[in-house]
């Protein structure tokens, strides 16, 4: 087992990282910013090295920084955390390459999944569900159509250059598929002079579920069950539960499967995500894979027992995997809360924080690098705390959180807690009837 | 189920009955003297009505104002929590007589066991096993000699009036039986006034373990486990866990229907522990029952995922308990944090809280009252916060239980914290060997 591991990261992830280390009996260091001194990862790590000024490519993005501080510290691992270097396939070779463990993949395995089309490759040849669609660029209607008929109907027409929802139609039905094709390519040459477009099927109202895996160095990968990701603002995720409303063991099973083979075809180490697209007859489709511990992986801890950052660090050191049979107990929620005002498009609110009160209790865990006076620096993401309760059934689980969310006193900033509060009574999520796009229409009043 | 209950209690517990009351869409009102006017409870309650002025005989245990401040906010059930009125048969009754359901067994069922002579009849009828010794006071030597042949030695002669350790003395052998016969008969007549004695075995370097168990208005009653309560200072719990060190899962059948015949015996309804001996050949022996929730309760709610609380409030409105198969998993250890200063004797340390920074992350459970800025009354019991891990096994709770602790900030007053770290790191504790006794031979070590 490692001495010593430097921590790449901040907030609450580095903190995070640091528990389950002395909890292990390792050693830590933590790197910081300027903007960061006052952080609680520089207070609970053994030792602390400041890396340079925000913004983050003067500091945690900053790679010759960061090995210069695990060589004068001699730490013998780094833990990437999320976001930042963690799955920048370039940090983990370069780690190799000085004998410093990246607690995570291989370069080659976060390489392959990274880049989309790649990893999508990779996933057909492993027999792994994907957005069924057409083979690259569609030449001509009649491609198309015989495309469409193959797939069948709804589908989505893409440019190939497009992105960020810009230039893409829905088609429902076949009568359409020639209107819909030209006006797409002709949108397409105009808006990104480039007419070529793809074609795939549209899976309606899905959600998105996220298998958690973890690998060793021997081969050997299991699954830990899934995450129900789907309620989403703006493509960030808000609120994270498992097991998913919609899962049934069957499905589990599958989706496990499919997900164990994905991470073998990259040949993956350590815990990481396969994340699924799920339509409404429980079809499933792989979207992508995050070779990283996630935001939302205490949801998993509560409802399996596992420690996740303790089966990365022993998977980077050689540990085998132990093989026991999955035992999910109960339900669990996260509520990410954020420094941002719900009452104002959700804008950003840094600022001191003069009073922080965490909820306590039964089953209620709280993920926070805040305190009372502490200033968040205005540099980074604006997560200051994660909120996960859990409880015997998905209903008891939601009144829990309502609870908590009520006892938690944050002032000095606005944050995101309200809006969590009128989330837990809306009756479509008490019914688990929600998908992607469902906080499209989920409006916070705050007269309520 | 019950619209509003009124909670006839203070500090943490009156906090945690909130919590569940407002998970379960139960209204709250708090009582509260005039020196816990800032207290949590009081903020966190729908209503708070002010039962009076410290000390407690003025306030938390005055029955007329505390039924008064039930009608006038139109409560239809009383939470007694722990300690004040929890135990007093008088208020059970006082409360069925004004049509106000006490949380908590019959007056008949607390009268039964709280008197101990009546309560340890009870148990022989039922076949509990309790400590062998003499049928009452002995009349003679030559009776002593009989009993102590029969039940065994080593065996304790104490004086009928004694009490608090006084006027007792542990015999090993049969030949010292006579002196220590006639010194402690004549020492107890000297100090009580009474010459009377009576014998029991006693039981060597015993474990205090507990069995939690739940009863319902039908008839029936199952436990959830046991706790082990053996660490004291003082006679006082200062840590629990569950499950014990030297539970077996024979033992644990055998000690948890005991626990039911017990209760059955008194026709028990709600929860409440049935506090048993075990020696180190795993013989059990009951001391006694508490018939209201226990300070630990917490140890059990975390490897059982039960809210005893709930069960609680489910059984006074007259649920049917829910038989299923008992499910235990990892290990739990609660500390309790004492406003005491560890480096003085564990003198008491009012005053007011500076800074209060709790531990957060995977498994950790903080049931406080206590908050930065609050002040310590000087009236009430010293605990300000029960600090409660989880982990899959015993080693690793303590693990997590020793970085949690060295996560708890606070400032303003001196606590046990250091202590409860010291604790963690002792040889006897880690290896499960320590007994009721321990905690005499175990010396606090500031230096450390």
């Amino acid at each position: 087992m490692f001495n010593k591991i430097l921590i790449a990261n901040r907030g609450e992830i580095a903190l995070r990282v640091i528990r389950t280390c002395k909890e292990m009996g390792i050693n830590t260091v933590a790197v910081y910013s300027k903007a960061d001194e006052d952080s609680l990862h520089v207070k609970f790590a053994d030792e602390a090295v400041c890396i340079g000024p925000p913004p983050s490519n003067e500091s945690y993005l900053k790679i010759p920084r960061i090995l210069a501080a695990a060589e004068i510290t001699n730490a013998e691992a780094i833990h990437p955390g999320y976001g930042f270097l963690s799955e920048k396939a370039e940090f983990s070779r370069i780690c190799a390459e000085h004998d410093i463990k990246f607690i995570g993949p291989s370069a080659d395995s976060i390489a392959r999944m990274g880049n989309k089309t790649m990893a999508k490759e990779t996933m057909i040849d492993s027999g792994v569900p994907v957005v069924p669609g057409s083979d690259g660029v569609v030449e001509s209607y009649e491609e198309a159509r015989e495309i469409c008929d193959d797939i069948g109907y709804p589908v989505i027409v893409k440019a190939a250059s497009g992105g960020g929802g810009r230039g893409m139609r829905i088609v429902h039905e076949a009568e359409n598929l020639q209107k819909s094709y030209s006006m797409c390519k002709t949108e397409a040459e105009s808006a990104f002079d480039d007419p070529d477009v793809y074609i795939e099927k549209f899976v309606e109202d899905p959600h998105h579920v996220e298998i958690q895996v973890l690998g060793d160095q021997h081969g050997n990968v299991i699954h830990l069950g899934e995450r129900d990701c789907s309620l989403q603002r703006r493509h960030q995720k808000i609120l994270e539960e498992a097991p998913s409303p919609l899962m049934t063991p069957e499905l589990r099973e599958e989706m496990g499967q499919a997900a164990i083979d994905a991470s073998k075809a990259v040949d993956y180490e350590g815990a990481g995500t396969v994340e699924f697209l799920v339509d409404k007859d429980l079809n499933f489709y792989f979207m992508e894979m995050n070779t990283r511990i996630q935001v939302e992986h205490p949801v998993t801890e509560e409802v399996t027992n596992y420690d996740l950052v303790a089966e990365q660090i022993k998977a980077a050191a050689g540990h085998e995997l132990e093989k026991k049979e999955l035992k999910m107990r109960g339900h669990a929620i996260e509520c990410r809360i954020n420094a941002e005002d719900p009452e104002h498009n959700f804008r950003p609110s840094a600022g001191m924080i003069d009073v922080f009160h965490t909820p306590g209790g039964h089953s209620v865990r709280v993920d926070t690098h805040a305190y009372a006076g502490y200033r968040i620096p205005p540099h980074y993401d604006s997560m200051i705390a994660k909120l996960i309760v859990s409880a015997p059934t998905r209903e008891d689980a939601i009144k829990r959180m309502k609870r908590s969310l009520e006892e938690f006193i944050v002032e000095g900033i606005k944050t995101t807690i309200p809006y969590h509060i009128q989330l837990m009574d809306d009756e479509n999520f008490k019914k688990g009837t929600f998908n992607t796009k469902y906080l499209e229409e989920f409006t916070f009043n705050p007269e309520k």
